[in-house]
């Protein structure tokens, strides 16, 4: 941990800021928390310090009752219309893992799965694999198309069972329907969604790479271990969510800010990577409820002396929610808790503004995001502090910012920052 | 009453909704009552109970300070622009009296009316008859024009003074000045509003009928009748608010849900009828304040057994409202709140969940809609309950739903249901 507090030279007017997003952290109530939400039954006490620091409100990621994926949420976070930037996940996922995108590749979002004989999808994530999948990506990475040659085809390992693929070549369509199965469904049956000569060639190239992912998944080493351990095997990769590099006007420019991100998931590297904002990889960073907060906690410090926003974003609460796993967000809370503490320990209030919040919220009893508003807490000696002690769903109800929406948090950041947008004169 | 709880076989996570609409029932505060609104006074324990068990807000009908007609705020509410759906009550009226519109019909709703030899205004509701209505209907029914013979008429009643009327033939305008003139103003002088032919034609078959209505129903029996009891006669018809069908997109696609409605007035009916929400007529509801509101708890009981969502719509609070009559207003409140507790009492949180609004304010002291907004409480238990424990205009500015508009309802409606709109991946 840094022992010096962060601080600019007094008086030049210009606030930095550090932006905390917990992914999925925001919930319904809980009947198995006595109707307490997961934020609620952590009494997380450096986040409801960070309130009671600060102006809190609800904010709907969209709009109030659409549910958002992490995609729509955090493009929407950071100013950017969901609704006009198309492509899916797969190219964000792609810039996350690192590849360099073309004007004319198609990305995908992977998967590594369990499957049967005849590629019914047993389990989506393979077991949730974690290390060993990297082993099964060096062979991934080496498959290349024989029956649709002309296409080439890149694929990463990002985080556990998640990947990315790229089909790069001539003509290559996105009108085909890639999507991720649910168990029981069936995998390798990509179609094209139109008549066309690209559809077609695309539907094939993508169900040949599965077909070829499998037979060297299928009885590979790691896979035979996992076998005998009484594990699921990873033994396919299924692309879905595929979509063309979207044309996304850079932060700094947008915004005139230098800005990083600490993250672990590919996504949300991806999103940076595409909007101009740097990001900085730290050992220990899972993207699951067992990252390392704190090393994220003192990239974040370290950062923020020389960036204007520094994100940090915890995929964590997340995972645990689509697991239905209310403990185990719990537990990640607590540790979100505790680098919020860290980085608050660290900053001078008056001279870095701290906001808090959620990117959606993730019902841990339906399992997946819905369209209720998550709280956010902006913590500055600049913002009014309204009287609310707590950073959660219910105490947000009564803070000083409202109801406010995705759109409006970068231009309250940059009101707080001293550069707001301005009009008339 | 239904005897037995009202749900679901657990576990398909799927839930219903009960929408419960009381017409003009919120206001503002009246000096008659120590500047208590009428919600207040009526201290209704049952809606207090709803707010208690869920989340409150304000709602702006359509934005804050726009006055919406019942047909507007409707619209809105079930996320219809009501800016984009032309033709004014007129269609609602008739589709709600159960005609069948044709694509090139001119729509009207109608007052049954008292008028002078003048045909001056004496009162825009002929005393507000009620079941006499009736008889002077079945005379009504039979006009056919005579000078303007090519286009067809078709009159119904529909609940006392109301009714809707049909022009029908080839070029009918709606660039007519047809409105419900105020006492003082004069009836039977609609004008073309244009140098169409279609206009004066459309204009002229108007007034045609609106004095042909006038020579039926002077002398008729019902009327020396009222005017031997000192009553006001109903001695004419005048059709107001006119226009072709709208084009509505069904609920049931646009949502993807099965709708019934329990309302008593045309209007209503009328606007589900034309976006496909199933109407129950329910006897004994009048759409005044004598309406037996049990009735309509037991059928939107029975009916939310087969449906995803059932609206009960009582029209009570904003006749009163329009009559400046306080007390009526309360009782008609407190009416709703005894059909509110009747719901309550069958139906389960954890399957059901019950939303309670009005759709604009009418001001008992100047007996019109106001642009204020109203209170809507969601009770569920899938909701973060916010503290408020009444439901009324003062409770509702403390509630966690903050401020939002009827273009949200539906939206937090579906989230609720499980099947919110979504957006990325």
């Amino acid at each position: 941990m840094l022992s010096t507090m962060c601080t600019l030279p007094k008086g030049n007017g210009k606030m930095r800021v550090v932006m905390i997003i917990g992914d999925g952290m925001a919930d319904r109530p809980l009947q198995e928390l006595k109707y307490k939400t997961p934020l609620e039954a952590a009494k997380p006490e450096n986040m409801d310090k960070l309130a009671s620091s600060g102006i809190s409100g609800l904010l709907d990621p969209i709009a109030p009752g659409i549910a958002p994926g992490s995609d729509a949420a955090n493009l929407s976070i950071l100013g950017y219309d969901p609704w006009a930037i198309r492509g899916g996940r797969g190219p964000f996922e792609a810039a996350g893992a690192g590849i360099e995108l073309e004007a004319h590749d198609v990305a995908f979002r992977c998967n590594l799965a369990t499957v049967n004989e005849d590629f019914v999808i047993i389990d989506e994530r393979a077991g949730r694999i974690r290390d060993e999948a990297m082993e099964l990506a060096k062979a991934l990475q080496k498959i290349q198309l024989r029956e649709n040659s002309e296409i080439k085809v890149i694929f990463r390992q990002t985080l556990g069972f998640k990947g990315a693929l790229i089909l790069r070549g001539e003509g290559i369509s996105t009108n085909i329907s890639a999507t991720m199965p649910k168990a029981g469904g069936r995998a390798g049956s990509v179609k094209p969604l139109e008549g066309s000569f690209e559809a077609e060639k695309t539907a094939n190239a993508l169900n040949e790479f599965i077909k070829l992912s499998h037979e060297l998944l299928e009885d590979h080493p790691v896979n035979r271990r996992r076998r005998s351990e009484g594990k699921l095997p990873a033994n396919i990769v299924v692309p879905w969510s595929g979509g063309k590099p979207p044309v996304i006007q850079p932060l700094y420019e947008k915004y005139k800010l230098k800005a990083a991100c600490v993250a672990a998931v590919s996504l949300i590297k991806g999103i940076a990577r595409l909007s101009g904002i740097s990001v900085i990889d730290v050992p220990g960073a899972t993207g699951d409820i067992d990252t390392d907060t704190m090393a994220k906690a003192n990239a974040a410090l370290r950062a923020i002396e020389h960036n204007d926003l520094v994100i940090v974003h915890v995929e964590g609460p997340d995972e645990a929610s689509h697991d239905g796993n209310i403990q185990g967000k719990i537990s990640i809370i607590k540790k979100i808790d505790s680098m919020v503490g860290a980085i608050m320990d660290h900053v001078d209030l008056d001279e870095i503004g701290i906001v808090l919040l959620a990117d959606h919220v993730t019902s841990s009893r339906f399992r997946e995001h819905t369209g209720d508003p998550v709280p956010i807490a902006i913590a500055s000696t600049e913002v009014v502090r309204d009287g609310v002690r707590q950073y959660n769903e219910r105490a947000a109800c009564r803070g000083g910012l409202g109801r406010i929406r995705g759109k409006h948090v970068m231009p309250l950041i940059l009101n707080l920052m001293g550069s707001p947008e301005k009009i008339g004169g």
